[in-house]
């Protein structure tokens, strides 16, 4: 189209090369700041008739001009037309159909830079709103399925290391998660800035009250510099960035729960909503939910650089906004779908646990006879090898064989293979003993109370 | 919806989380196969006939359905069913109620894995070949637009360094482009390899001619092992990469054109159809084109890291392919565009050329009378060190001036401060002298008439 | 070696593959962390003293022996052995050297899991604060230096906008750091928490006092879940990403530095101690700081995806974490000096301003004379492209020019055409006028003050 | 250091930042292009003499001394100078020491910039030999250990899908890594490019002969354009993403084998020199070699990006060269012994075939009576689903269960429950049958033949 009839083209002639247009045209997804776009124009509005820019009259035409295009896009009735680039000239365009000459007066020391920024912030403060909800959906069904009296094999590098709790391993997740949570609410903060009335890069003139603005649109704070306030996405790709750190501990839990879901360790089994099949082999059932959570993460994380690349010129940071919250949205709610419809197999879990999981009790058993630990790390060590040798457990040594390796083994040496009371000696903080366990659901439920 | 309405649904009870099941849909961008799925499908039940797992009759049905399939596509009627998750359950549903029972047998000994690939090579090859052709356009633009008696200054590190010609300048560019088709090429051939008739995993049963696919599908090779043919996406890893290389030249060279075209360098203007405006600011006229070039690169860039780390159990691989040559194929045509409108300003560009720029041969000047470069660079050095004292350009140092930093210099250095001479030193192969650049000019042409 | 000489080589047989062992070994990088590793073993020995684990007389051995140990690292000596595959290894090995038999039970109940991510929060808590100190350092002298009397050319797209204060970009760039350094109290916050007493993964036995530890390493807090305080990096993740923004931050800093210093905008001149030349060009003066403060966020990033990768079995954690400190240290210094030594040149500055920069101003004009802002801004334009069509400066337009565009232009339109005045416009907070600048300068000296 | 004792310091006063210096040399890695450097310096002065820039004696003075540096290198006896800023000063530095004033005349007409990246390119292409004979020697190993007797498991999406030969899987895996030594060769060639005769920017002035530059030095062409020659990276972004590539491959193959040495599925055990140990639990055997080699693709991948975005004025691109190869070179190695050295426990493996594995043999079974595929595979998920009803397994249906899946079902259904008889339907090329594999290792054995 003619550059003629955009928003700036008093300057220029001859005709955008079409595939330069749909290039730049972004109202096809930023049409979701509809309603952030009409609220910062309604404030905008007061703030011209306080500076004498417009007359209340104007100013209320306005308004009502503005709720009417409000309900036109909640009715889904608002029409986009061909010229409209983006959502800011289409709410405008719109404007000046509905209220005539006041819709010119509008944008009076107001530019673009500005207006898409303080969209972006008044959006993105909505949906943080939302995550957090999610995420706290999230982890109260997580505790809520800690169940304490599960045993089953911690692992390190994926091989057997000691007997936890599954109650244990949840909440190692929810704990993640809960600094996920916190550290939100440090992002939104920095969200919550007002940038609206910083012009392109020099400021606003014509005495534009910024203090007003900051309370009509709810912000906390006013951004200290005008080219910084238009000029930077910081916002944006610390967004990503945490977004990114939550879904990799999404996806950590999701990899675990594929280990667990294999035919191979059986722990758990995936409800038929959350599995799919196989076009070719009928018995497949793939616990697809969990691969797509895994996957996630690299999706969202691709997105970060570019922005940190192009922070003054921004390029595509809205699409990078919107596609991280829908699958940060969406990623949430699965996650907590599998969560509260997984059913764990505990005598499967419990079956697993092998004796040679207990050869550091074994050693702290000698510890408690006054070897020093490193000592009774290798003598515990030749056990194993002992039993591996004769291809028994490591329970099935006599005491005889034991004392190949020690002299200080003796009968009582039998107490130690018991699970049970093995866990119940981490009780310090943050251990995997029933005291501790429960201390920590406590403490997640505490904490979960205080965010209401 | 419940999933006994599946193609895989037989085991299953129960409904599938409805965002899950919107999650895991691809139909919405996967429809762009829609015409290389028919194309692997038709082949495949020549394949079967062969095979007398369908009669001729059934074939013909199924070949008939097909094109019906294919025009209603064609043609924009298709109408896409809420239980279609993928253009392949799609077509296949529209075949059923297009000829009813022979549709059930398509997919004999085929497994959506292989079905999937196969669809993606068979268009990813029609999209390379497009791209290509989009980058000897480019290419083809800027040869015919490399100027060759312009001179104008080169940078290093964005300072002076030594005059060039503006030839040398695009074909620096264009040649690079050239590797880009050439490493296409290579790709093109990794793409064209045939995959069906691999399976899930373990092969397809029943004699199925793979030579015979390949042969109606136009493929050079045939998958050497099953597993590997339908558990990796290298060829769309490989694919984004040589995106992103390409992208990145092309967003070098948009980063100089920027430079350039601003008012301080004034080397040369864009054309309006390349250029936007402010919305606050009148006389603005941004080389958002350019922009654009030079954003693309992270995008694509992005897309690349999931490929690797999700090879074995592809997620995300279509909509990245597609995003990619999107971008490529607008990127490649804009550029195109903005080369061929862009119009440069010989006389800024010469004037831009300054003395200094010569110090080189005002050291080459010495050498030619026996000193050993390295002091005579010291002693050009020098010579700038002093000019810069006095604040004068270099070449009006006289005689005496010059004698202080080497007695070598006489009267005769006044020919140094030539840049028409100077550019012409540089006659070996590849260098910026006149014939040395023609040289470029017609192997290039030579290049491009071979790529026909 | 032998795999029975190293710490965990009980069950062993058999020698390790020389190339696997090199690959191991972190010995050559972690040593750097040889005084945490000492303070977290000292804390450890006292808690084992009250745990009844060793007697005082052998915590008192241990102790002492580890102040052996530090000596011998603060003077150099320490003598790294070739079984040494790391700082903790190294040290014990040093310690049963010393004190020989209590040498073995300082491990009692720790594992190397948390004892090495104790390690890290303590090196790490220590180089944050290196950190904040450079970049309070680096601000204080931007903020020193914002000389607020000098107007030149605000660009936005590379384009001249508007004229703004030199001291307001100074200040742009400023203000960003102080969010960074505002971020990296909160990262430090996450960083401080006391993870030893986690063991492995299942927790610590034979009650060892975690408050204590806490205590003795003046940690803030104490984790929650063992499994999340061994098993996760988010700390480091988050203190490279943090790294990426502060030095994306700085980058784009120098992107404009380098752009200023060209000899085309001639805006500044860099100090010869932040300059190189070349080898080849004596006159060549290149920026060289600057290219290296712009492309070290890049070399960081790098490091990030890595981090989020591995969580759970955390490689190269250490490694990133030295070098993305080493980094951000040196870059931050640089910056430093760059900008302590750098000279503006306020007269090509000023002479950079041009009419057309004030378009906006003249269609303020028009805004002020009752005309709608959208109206005033096409009129503005149509001047500009008569000024454009007539080859000369916007203000050299006539008034019977003006009134072409617009009946409303008269003789008082030439007051439009003053730079000095047209800042005093942004009076607004964050704006370029001088008092509004003046407020941010002192903003920012507040600020500066309370960080203490 | 003061800078007029750099090479390029003649104008320069005032000495530079001791941290920028820091920052600035590369001499502590790009040493190791020693060779590289004194081979091009050698051809270089050759070249020199046919310009007649140097005389014949003066040319042997250089080569003479050239020579004698090499062996300073090559015994560990060069002394690299504080002043050393890179390999080409200290080579340059020390030709002066030894043989005086001709060594000043070596520069002429080159730059540090086509002198940089011919040494690369001479460095790589030496370099990419030995990973070549690597990777050679580890397909050659998992070709020899492709046990095709042995059945086992395949899976997708971690599942048990159907069962194959182990041999189809290695092979899987050995047939990616032969795609990687095809590309290689393709990558090489574009590294085997001569860019010396390029200078800094413009080409080389002198007459220097190029073509007896590229003969002396052994390279298949020479650079186009000079600009192109010297400013572009592309070849080491290509190896840095083709060693990603490798390292994916490599990473993909480790995580199957981690998986399938856990003791739940128990596949194979790895050999001592490729497991460590646990500093606190005896019993531990981790898979840690395995661990390594998955973790590698992220580090190498974290360095390409930095690559594309500076390619104009390179940084850390040798940095990046080294550490890419020295990562690649480790792991194809360790990967080589892990391979050569692993256990399978062929009986546990085929222990883990479990009829659900032959469902989609039951509805072939249909299939082969004439049952349309899709209405078969429905049938025979019904099966699966009231065998999991029943608890028992698949196969141990009676006929009548069957039939009330379908009517077809006979008493000769028995003979699908035979797991060899199922993986030689599979006879397909490609697919794994034992013909087929057969073939497919005979495909790799002549591959290999032909790398010679």
């Amino acid at each position: 189209m003619a550059s003629g009839s955009k928003l700036w083209g008093g300057r220029f002639v001859g005709d955008t090369d079409p595939i330069m247009e749909k290039f730049n045209a972004s109202i096809a997804y930023d049409k979701r700041m509809w309603d952030a776009d009409i609220r910062g124009s309604k404030a905008y509005a007061k703030a011209l008739e306080k500076a004498k820019l417009v007359t209340a009259e104007e100013k209320d035409k306005i308004l009502h001009g503005m709720d009417q295009i409000h309900d036109e896009w909640a009715k889904g009735v608002f029409d986009v037309k061909p010229g409209d680039e983006d959502i800011h000239t289409a709410n405008e365009r719109r404007l000046k159909e509905l209220i005539g000459e006041p819709a010119g007066k509008l944008h009076t020391g107001r530019s673009r830079n500005d207006q898409v920024v303080t969209d972006m912030r008044l959006w993105l403060r909505d949906a943080i709103s939302i995550l957090k909800g999610n995420a706290l959906q999230l982890i109260t069904t997580m505790v809520e399925r800690a169940a304490i009296d599960v045993l089953f094999p911690g692992y390190t590098h994926m091989q057997r290391a000691q007997p936890i709790r599954w109650s244990h391993w949840i909440l190692s997740h929810a704990v993640a998660l809960s600094r996920d949570v916190e550290q939100l609410q440090e992002i939104s903060r920095r969200v919550n800035v007002l940038p609206l009335g910083s012009g392109a890069i020099a400021g606003t003139p014509f005495n534009i009250d910024r203090e007003m603005l900051r309370q009509e649109l709810a912000f906390d704070d006013i951004s200290i510099n005008s080219m910084d306030a238009t000029g930077q996405r910081d916002f944006i790709a610390e967004f990503l960035f945490w977004a990114s750190l939550c879904l990799t501990h999404l996806s950590k839990m999701a990899e675990d729960l594929m280990l667990y879901s294999t035919k191979e360790f059986s722990f758990l089994t995936l409800s038929d909503a959350y599995s799919t099949g196989s076009s070719l082999m009928p018995q497949k059932k793939n616990a697809d939910s969990l691969e797509l959570i895994r996957s996630k993460a690299g999706r969202v994380f691709g997105r970060v650089r570019p922005q940190l690349k192009h922070i003054r010129t921004p390029l595509e940071d809205k699409e990078a906004m919107f596609d991280c919250y829908d699958t940060v949205h969406a990623v949430l709610q699965v996650t907590t779908g599998v969560m509260s419809t997984l059913k764990i197999n505990p005598s499967v879990m419990e079956a697993a646990l092998s004796p040679d999981m207990l050869a550091t009790d074994l050693a702290y058993y000698l510890v408690r006879k006054g070897v020093p630990f490193r000592d009774a790390h290798g003598i515990s060590g030749k056990a194993v090898f002992l039993a591996e040798s004769k291809s028994i457990p490591l329970n099935q040594l006599t005491v005889e064989d034991l004392r190949t390796a020690s002299p200080l083994f003796s009968s009582d040496v039998s107490a130690v293979w018991d699970y049970s009371s093995s866990v119940e000696q981490y009780s310090a903080p943050g251990g995997t003993a029933k005291s501790s366990v429960a201390a920590q659901v406590e403490h997640m439920r505490t904490w979960l109370k205080k965010q209401g």
